[in-house]
């Protein structure tokens, strides 16, 4: 089974990384350019085959190393 | 108008980070995974409403800057 999990900045959390992408395409002269965010996806292929388990296991992956619960929310998506 | 674009390494690309994440979560006692691979999401908000248009700046913004045509791929997603 492939998970993957779709971690961004929670709103209002400085995103220093998405501002220096704004200033660099406006740099290169992109226009309209309202507002650049990034964030991560980490794909992980599980031997699990049980959804319920593989979920959950991935969730317990995210708490306690993917995702910093501070400052990022994330998402699981299972296929 | 937001963009979405997803940035993953191409296949048979070494993924030093996605090695770095699975060597951890396995040192933090999770089993079963065989493969972690860790990619990229940039969101970016656009004053375009024309969704050709749009499609291509974040194109072309793509091929200037954001993916590196080497070794990543990348696919643009418009909301």
């Amino acid at each position: 089974m492939k998970a993957k999990v779709h971690i961004t900045l929670k709103p209002g959390v400085h995103d220093p990384q998405g501002r220096a992408i704004g200033g660099a395409l406006s740099h290169l002269g992109f226009t309209g350019i309202t507002g650049v965010r990034q964030g991560k996806v980490i794909e992980i292929d599980l031997d699990e085959t049980d959804r319920k388990r593989a979920l959950e296991a991935v969730d317990g992956m995210c708490k306690a190393l993917l995702a910093n619960p501070v400052i990022e929310t994330y998402a699981i998506e299972l296929s």
